[in-house]
């Protein structure tokens, strides 16, 4: 009998790359999915001499493991997790451990950790980032859940991970649902240097009037400098493509409607249950939401005349100026999910180390990033900073590019151009330095129409006042 | 025996004003605080004759109703709205109504509405604004549920609302959690309303060196123009207002740390669920949470510099321009908010008419302005427009106002002035003219790292690309 290490559920692409990237690193898989034809065409098309094994049961494929089991669920987020554990249960034995790699919802898998605990069964919420690519040749792997648990998979794992200089972008990154939690703040600062990266590509478009091979020169050129990351440069790959059949950029013949399938929108949400201010990330799901709006902003667009003020003349200095002003973006998410991951750990008792966070997202991962080396080296001297806002050298790194982020904003709305994730970086910034903030007016008024008191500066206590003509 | 035309649980002061405001109608209330000596407190110091009598038990309370019964809980949203209808069930008959006039969160409207008609219970989310004095002297009231419910309700609701040019500020909003959606609605509008007055204070106070006194002024002065509005007014009373120990503007004295009871929160939690961008509502409800880390802002001032460059002579162009940008973040606020109850409305069924929504707000709530005449004359004409920006009028309004909104922003940036509220309403203005946005960069790259494949503006179908070097 065929005694294999790890069982993987569920063959898209994701599930088929993950038991590749096992197989090739000597670690046996034994595959199940619930379409028989898809394991078939897998190993028929797929497989060769890699010591995979196909079940054609799930009660096979627990047969076919070794103990304790060890079972990675690749399926689909949401009801089919639930179906998937619920239909495995009868076959698995106390001190096994199932593993969900999807993005699953942390409150799915906290419930989830603590319904099989019940029956002895360790479960382990693990994120996977690095698309389809990052799982067959090393992803960026997040697990979350019991020490234990952890323990029983962290060999494999480590194995299968993308490598950086900094070791295997593998960790435990803590209790309960924190591994997917990790992957969702991941995700919500993809959202946002995603966004902040449309709109300079926009803002050359649009304000400076570059052509689209220009414009993927110039990301090639950032991905060089302080924005080197795997994100500007696919920008600049992806807008020297052009389509076979037009000989054109075929970026330009994509519609702009950006699609979303949840975890930035999950992270905005858990940002407003945990009061932590991501006005960044938020605003790049908005903007996700709103590119949707196609036949409405035609509508619109036909009936709202605006200069689109536009140079014609090469402007280095305005693209000098954008390039400041996208680090100032990549740096306010970066600081806005870190400060949402602290404080999600404090709440729900993750234990989360941040500095680990960040080293596992030095590769394989979509948002990898030269800024990674910087930041985890300023949050390592003081591991408590919500924000890395109390870091001088952080803080430096934004000052400096404010000015250029300022002009930037002046001159895109001259042509018309939203940056919804520069605008809410700079604010972000200029809030967060303001020991004064106009928020006392707003408890004055209040108190004044619904007797709610207020705070004063100097003195303690809490008062209401008859705010009638004084 | 007494028989009472309305029941009133829980005596907080909404709960007092709200039962005088009745009995001064020559609608006997029959009242119940769960803690005795309140209701007594509340009898000897403010009931002058009035038809209200006090209840010792629930089981009183219902007894001395007539029926079938009505009865008004005015208890802190929440467990304690369960609890009581828990209380109280024993002594209800089927006919009878309970209303719910706190701020529930809509879908526990819904789910008590489900549990009570179970039991052939009528139930009515109840929103009502305009704080303790509205209360007592006409409040803005959102009732929902069946129309049933509402019809044995509606006689009372209309006599004690607020009265405006347009009749009674009271409307049936729509079934189920409808009411209570509108009043959250309503509270976002209200953020986003207060975060714009408290920027434009900033602003004056900050970046044009004007006193509160100066401030108060001119506040006092856009009540009297477009900006006409109980919050514009209840800024100016508030600013001057002196601290009567120091002779100082009370107001500089208040901690800007501004607080949050939920509801905006659930606005910008709603919208996100939804799908739609309320990204002015959202800001406003982060700029109050941004505002509660007072000491990291603190600390972070101390090293963080920023020219703010402050104007110390009179200019009066730069209020004029500010009273613009005010205008543009509460028409964008308000276009927001009736697009999130648009998609409710189709969401959920409520089946809600906004061109009442803004009848019902014309007077008695907090939000209640001049625009709201102009807003609702518009949406007449089609009331089917979701955001108002198919109405050219409406366009008109933020287009003349954009220029404006760009030199308070530019100006504002030199020093150091974040304006959230206004930022993201000239955002949403230019995002919704806009009928090409970046998004195109975003899909391609989503197919580019995990072949989530896109659509094209030039074709039918669906499309993935291998993006590698073309």
């Amino acid at each position: 009998m065929n005694r294999c290490e790890i069982g993987i559920i569920g063959l898209a692409v994701m599930g088929q790359n993950l038991a590749l990237n096992f197989a090739r690193h000597g670690i046996s898989v034994c595959v199940y999915n619930r379409t028989r034809e898809r394991t078939e065409a897998f190993m028929r098309e797929r497989v060769r001499g890699e010591p995979i094994t196909p079940a054609d049961s799930l009660e096979e494929l627990a047969r076919c493991l070794t103990r304790p089991r060890r079972i990675l669920l690749m399926v689909q987020a949401g009801l089919a997790v639930d179906q998937v554990i619920e239909a495995l249960l009868p076959f698995l034995e106390p001190g096994d451990l199932v593993m969900d790699g999807g993005n699953s919802h942390y409150a799915d898998t906290e419930r989830r950790m603590e319904a099989l605990a019940a029956r002895g069964i360790r479960f382990l919420g693990v994120g996977i980032s690095g698309g389809e690519k990052g799982a067959l040749l090393g992803p960026s792997i997040m697990p979350g859940g019991t020490p234990e648990a952890y323990a029983l998979a962290e060999e494999f794992l480590l194995r299968i991970a993308a490598q950086s200089e900094e070791g295997p972008c593998c960790a435990y990154m803590g209790r309960g649902g924190a591994g997917h939690f990790v992957k969702m703040v991941h995700n919500a600062i993809e959202y946002a240097f995603m966004q902040g990266i449309a709109e300079a590509y926009d803002f050359m478009k649009n304000a400076l009037g570059m052509p689209a091979d220009a414009i993927a020169e110039t990301f090639a050129r950032w991905n060089e400098g302080t924005l080197n990351a795997y994100l500007v440069e696919l920008a600049a790959r992806v807008l020297r493509y052009r389509d076979p059949e037009t000989g054109e950029p075929l970026v330009e013949r994509i519609l702009d409607q950006a699609e979303q399938k949840g975890t930035g929108r999950w992270a905005a949400q858990a940002a407003l249950e945990l009061g932590v201010p991501t006005p960044t990330l938020t605003a790049a799901v908005i903007a996700r939401t709103l590119s949707h709006f196609k036949a409405d902003r035609e509508r619109i667009a036909a009936g709202f005349p605006w200069p689109d003020r536009r140079s014609e003349a090469a402007d280095p200095s305005a693209v000098t100026d954008l390039e400041a002003a996208l680090n100032l973006t990549v740096l306010s998410a970066f600081s806005q999910g870190l400060w949402l991951l602290h404080e999600a750990s404090r709440a729900y008792r993750y234990g989360t180390d941040r500095t680990e966070v960040l080293r596992v997202w030095r590769a394989g991962c979509i948002i990898r990033a030269r800024w990674l080396i910087f930041l985890r080296e300023i949050l390592r001297e003081d591991p408590e900073d919500p924000h890395l806002l109390f870091h001088p050298r952080f803080r430096q790194e934004l000052q400096g590019r404010l000015p250029a982020a300022g002009r930037v904003l002046a001159r895109a709305f001259e042509a018309g151009i939203p940056m919804p994730a520069l605008r809410t970086a700079v604010d972000y910034v200029l809030s967060m330095r303001r020991a004064r903030l106009p928020a006392n007016l707003i408890q004055a008024q209040r108190d004044a129409f619904g007797a709610h008191t207020y705070q004063r500066i100097d003195r303690p206590g809490t008062f209401h006042t008859e705010w009638e003509e004084g």
